[in-house]
């Protein structure tokens, strides 16, 4: 179990769910676009967002976001500690610091100021921006981000500031992943998990995937962040279908399928779609099953609250592996709504 | 290390490169169609391809599969034992037996005519069809599949038969990986990954991805299948873009890109997917970066053979991360494009 932290209402760690974050795209110093993307995020299931503060010139709408944001806001800050000062005074609700650019100086006021607040702050580590000297000694390795982590969290320490969350980000999956393991396995701080560089698209999928969910599934991880070449509203629905599919977020109907093959006798395909379609919106937890084998399927299924074994001849309806009854094809989809329905309503 | 089984031509196991399977979908009694699926697979860059074979009327269609598949076929048996030993004789380049519904019976005999043909068995363990004494002493879990698995591993010892491969699918991810964990830990025999009844789309990717992946990572899996409720074609996309995502297979452009934020001068998105389109088909291993920070990016970009760090005023360009120029923004793509020719060409 990691510590908790929490940023503004937020529970981070802990046991609290796993949360999903994401970054506006748009220019700090733009409060109206940036406030209309976080709009967007909140709408999309965001529960945290950061921004990045790189200028002075940014602090005044800066603070116009942390106060009209209807989500915590996070600044984002790299070589300049004054702009972490800045943030906290005008109202972040946690600092990402990159230990591998903001040095040593002014962390002691930042660590009072961000304290006397109530700030948490992230120690945001990348491969790309190691500590120099950590890079020398150790090379570009998970063992050198951990380490630069770890030293963060001693420099803070020092100034009796432990509210804090860690990531350890790389491009590389396997980098990333090790890095988080190990970290995990050396303190009890709340783990932000995040593949750095992902790009979009398939390949950007299987590498957050894999390195979140791989760590998810080992218990490791208390709020994401799919880092996508993309609309950041993309990132958002990619976090929440990660923790929806390990089962993280009971939120919805998880529509299970198996995958057909030369037993199956009709295609279940349009089927599946049309019911995932169709319960999309529902905000209920349940599994529904669509199998495609008369003989297999209802027991393949049993796991699921409701399921259909589609045959020739039309489908057999279950629900914990008991057989309901039998439907012709067309009235499958309706009968299966029918009966996700009454679970919901009685 | 695992130990190394041979099916036809292909190593899987003992350090070989992790192999890529999928399933026909057609119906196996129509050579013509399962032939034509088979090339298609082929062509995608599947590896392996599976077939059920559930009725003696579909022998001599199956012997004609295994005679002109480009691939190796593997016999996919439920229920009925003697189909294995046709399979074995008709040509399977492999067999894979559910423990769950095929029994004790003719076992024996399939492990000396298996030996005899020096055809490999896969022990396919399914959550949704445990063997229902191990289900009613363990319940449906990772545990119950490890030890259906374990017991047919003894089962074939008896008969000298230790050609074997294992699976252990379940449609929860959480319990698909921790049977393969634990399988992993308990056994030395190649390990055939897949999350079953895993549905189509991003859900499935999420799932598969996550395990697959997670496992992977880990160092554990020798194959996989991706299992979708789709055309298998693309069953083999998702599981070559996991192993290059992952970087176990290195025959590819790999182009990684940050996802941007408010200090991005330039949006990267269209030179990103533009460079991606542009490699797609180069079987070549580079790194190429996308990044959006004249500030950040080189040195965030310096795992890349090469990349381009773009601004307002245009990009500049780099090879592990050192500067080689400036480039003007409607030239980054053909410069990028000629420093990849000149890698791969000299």
């Amino acid at each position: 179990m990691t510590k908790q932290i929490k940023v503004k209402d937020l529970l981070i760690g802990g046991g609290a769910p796993v949360s999903v974050q994401s970054m506006t795209t748009t220019k700090t110093t733009d409060a109206k676009a940036t406030l209309a993307q976080i709009e967007r995020l909140a709408e999309a299931g965001c529960d945290l967002v950061r921004v990045a503060l790189n200028t002075p010139l940014a602090l005044d709408s800066f603070q116009e976001i942390c106060e009209r944001s209807p989500l915590p806001v996070v600044a984002d800050i790299h070589y300049d500690p004054r702009l972490a000062l800045a943030a906290i005074d005008r109202g972040a609700d946690k600092i990402r610091l990159n230990p591998g650019n903001v040095k040593d100086s002014l962390k002691e006021e930042i660590a009072l100021s961000a304290k006397a607040k109530g700030v948490p702050i992230r120690i945001g580590v990348n491969l790309g921006s190691l500590d120099p000297q950590l890079e020398a000694q150790y090379g570009r390795t998970s063992t050198a981000m951990v380490y630069s982590a770890l030293q963060e969290v001693k420099t803070f320490d020092r100034y009796g500031f432990g509210d804090l969350c860690i990531s350890v980000k790389a491009s590389d999956p396997k980098i990333c992943y090790d890095a988080y393991k190990t970290l995990h396995s050396a303190c009890a701080f709340p783990l932000h998990l995040g593949v750095t560089e992902a790009g979009a698209g398939e390949d950007c999928l299987a590498k957050s995937y894999s390195v979140l969910g791989g760590l998810l599934l080992e218990g490791i991880g208390d709020t994401i962040r799919i880092s996508m070449t993309d609309d950041p509203v993309k990132e958002v629905a990619a976090g929440l279908n990660l923790l929806r599919s390990l089962g993280l977020r009971r939120d919805y109907v998880n529509v299970v399928a198996c995958p057909m093959c030369g037993r199956t006798e009709y295609d279940i395909r349009p089927i599946y779609l049309a019911l995932k379609e169709a319960v999309k919106e529902i905000r209920h937890p349940l599994n529904v099953a669509v199998m495609g084998c008369p003989l297999n399927g209802i027991g393949e299924g049993k796991d699921a609250d409701f399921g259909v074994a589609l045959g020739a001849k039309g489908g057999i309806l279950f629900a914990h592996g008991k057989q309901l009854g039998e439907v012709a094809h067309q009235d499958v989809l309706p009968s299966l709504m029918a009966l996700i329905e009454e679970a919901i309503h009685g």
